[in-house]
């Protein structure tokens, strides 16, 4: 997978996720400051859990389309994991990146079955998040071994973003609906997205002169532009976050909240539900 | 030790440990939260206190008899710690396994002194757990001087395991009985117990060809294979969770719990005492 | 901008920014703790805000001066990145200073609109602080690339400073208003801007002899000179806490709280919202 | 102080603060759990006081002394940093450890300031601790450069109780009181303490022979016996844990606890105070 695709395609994932989830969140963050106007009816304990169980399935979907595409692809492994006529591994890289995959499926299905049962706590489903994120930065992080110095370096300051991710998710564990840390999540997500384009510009440049892969000033500037990527990131959650805040407040103001005052002692009961773990 | 079986049985050791604590969890778990319906009489304070005494005293007993088993075994030192005849050291190797034990051991102790008297906090069992693992993974750290590449590297993969171990039983002490939490130390625990079985296979293959230690596509291999060890022990605990959990809704649904109204206050008394720490 | 004024600019804004965050929090919390004898007046939530607004407007109004002059002073790049012709990067070094000061004015614009509107939840202008904290540290990691032995450590210790910051501002977004916190990030502000002055003063020594910057004596007094700063930022902190306590105790004491009970429920109410997040 | 005294002398420093800390707050810890039948008395607040006073003067006095040891010994630099004639820094190993006492003095008089007045808050007396053992481990740090291979190994050992002092410190602050962080404190107070007395045997053995310093066989041996000073120092603080319970619970048997009753109202207001931070 070592192409310019490769890296597009899971940087597009990301930053679809990277914006979904910050539509979410600052969906839900509004809707729960704006409680008193009535807005509860805009995102009602059991929408959220509708939109849990989607969002669930559609990530779970790709993974596996993911995993099968990188073993069935063109050149994969088809399942094939040792090659004993001539004592090699097949396609490690293939093998790794399905891996990955199946971290995000495995994530995904314990939040699936989290969401539609109540057999499992809430709080499993940032912890498998984390797990996931921790093991593509582990296996990325044993992936470098013998390539050249800026190749080297893009995958590291990759790391940042992923390890990141991983902290915070485990950090929700403990501050679960924390607004700060689902913003800080929801950008780092959208760093990791952007930088994966960016990976794929630099190593395998569509059009135009190739890099210098050594060249030390190459260096300095991807760096910078590593927070570019992180200010861009920052500035999009931005923009989304105020948006989705406007449009949750007109809304408001256009119907009136006094009928929704009978739904109000139903709909608290089922979200303190969620505030129990 | 430095022998398939000398990893085979920590192995199996950290296996059963992990196993065990998934279960007693689980089941804890499940009747805090069917309270309501008259679970405790599965698993009243007194019992629990049964159980943690049984198991300290397991892990006392086992420690004990692998650190007389590195001592007294055909090649172990016999207590004689330097040759002053010879000038050096005797099976430093022993003796490093020797002091791991021997701190699993105070761990014990202190849990049995713990869950029989009042005399400690209840807290301590977690700090003392956490610093018997870090201190098996302080003696791997300085262990791996001048191996062959791909050793050094299965014992830094369990490394992660068991700093991992150390650190969410440290977070245990502020958060105890955080289900998150305990699910997680038995992941770790068991991918810990089956990755010595692992490395037991890959440094001192009972049959096969011998590894190539200096390969760097087996190293790659090794690290996805951590991955690999790493989602069945999520696998298992999550299996063993979810049966424990049905088990304990089953029965519950099976005998009325009217009459165990009766004994709910006193259940409730000795309960709360628990959560004072 | 390798010179001693390129240092002894950032040293003079950390040291004004350590002590004014001084004297703000020592005032803050110093009313907090003799409410009861009425010093509200001194600082109520209206005037607390107003305070911030003017602070970041001047952090904002600075870090876009500071950008300009990076680009447009005398070898500045003027907005060019890459040059075409010779196949080279353009003022890298300007460019990433640029980018640092972008990170403090996007801190300082977030925390503007945070307090003169209610857009945005109040904690996030601490994680803004971190981030731009944690970039400037980054940015810094990955310039140190071939230079000399003490040119590094010099750099390397004031990453000490640096990350300290981050870190105490991210740990600031879940204990808010916790008072050593707030000194402890004033005291690494301030060694922060000593430390400039002091890497100023040995890479490029306005009169005297250079320094031998391979000599390993020069290094192990440099690291000491870290711990005097250190000690010197404390002390500061402690006679501004000191003085400012000494003034709002002496002019409580002049004037009878009385008349000011009539204005306390609304100033709680103010400050209750305050604490909400 | 590169002599077998200048390492027993911190050592049995260290190892009188670690028993002294046990002792204190095990004393504290009982009193507070056996509150009920009236043992107050045998700590009330004004003696926690009075206690926390005479030791932030004894630490005061020492640091004093051992700074002017450092400077005014045989072979000090008497206050003169640096040697124009010869062009080289003066005894710099003298200046490092005497800015070593300089910050534990400064800690110390922190403490005195809080407990005499009302001027900070109580939780800062830990984090200048905090502060004062991370200097001691980042002077350390840099202190290492070009010994041979044992030398920088027992000092590297070393840093881990330092910076696990500063890091139990640091987390005091927030969790003031939990008598686990307060043992775990006092276990590697007692570390540092013995290791400094194994660190002079070791490198400047008193009688016998000299240890060879590039052997990596001692080089295990070494760290295995850091793990048994660890548990030494365990051991010490359990005994002297259980021995102060033990005496506490003892008098409060003999003497009836009635009388007390009267008292326990006004306590119990003088130790919220001390709750509030």
């Amino acid at each position: 997978m070592g192409s310019f695709k490769g890296h597009a395609l899971p940087g597009s994932f990301f930053l679809v996720a990277g914006i979904w989830w910050t539509v979410k969140h600052s969906l839900w963050y509004a809707t729960r400051r704006n409680k008193n106007i009535g807005s509860t009816r805009l995102s009602s304990r059991a929408s959220q859990r509708r939109l849990e169980v989607i969002e669930s399935s559609l990530i779970l979907f790709f993974s596996v389309v993911g995993m099968l595409l990188e073993q069935f692809a063109a050149d994969g492994p088809r399942l094939q994991l040792y090659d004993f006529a001539e004592k090699h591994w097949e396609d490690l890289m293939n093998w790794q990146h399905a891996t990955m995959y199946l971290f995000f499926g495995l994530a995904a299905m314990v939040s699936l079955i989290i969401h539609t049962t109540e057999a499992a706590p809430l709080a499993l489903d940032r912890l498998m998040l984390a797990v996931a994120f921790f093991n593509e930065g582990f296996l990325f992080l044993y992936h470098l071994h013998g390539r050249s110095m800026l190749d080297v370096h893009v995958h590291q300051l990759l790391l940042y973003a992923i390890f990141g991710d991983a902290l915070v998710s485990f950090l929700e564990v403990f501050h679960r609906g924390n607004i700060i840390l689902e913003l800080l999540r929801c950008t780092l997500t959208l760093l990791q997205g952007s930088w994966f384009w960016q990976i794929g510009y630099v190593l395998y440049p569509p059009r135009g002169p190739e890099w210098d892969l050594k060249d030390h000033n190459n260096m300095m500037f991807i760096t910078m532009c590593y927070s570019w990527h992180l200010a861009f990131a920052m500035l999009l959650v931005s923009v989304l976050y105020c948006a989705v805040s406007c449009v949750v407040r007109s809304r408001l103001k256009r119907t009136p909240p006094i009928e929704m005052g009978l739904l109000k002692p139903r709909d608290r009961d089922l979200e303190s539900e969620d505030e129990i773990l």
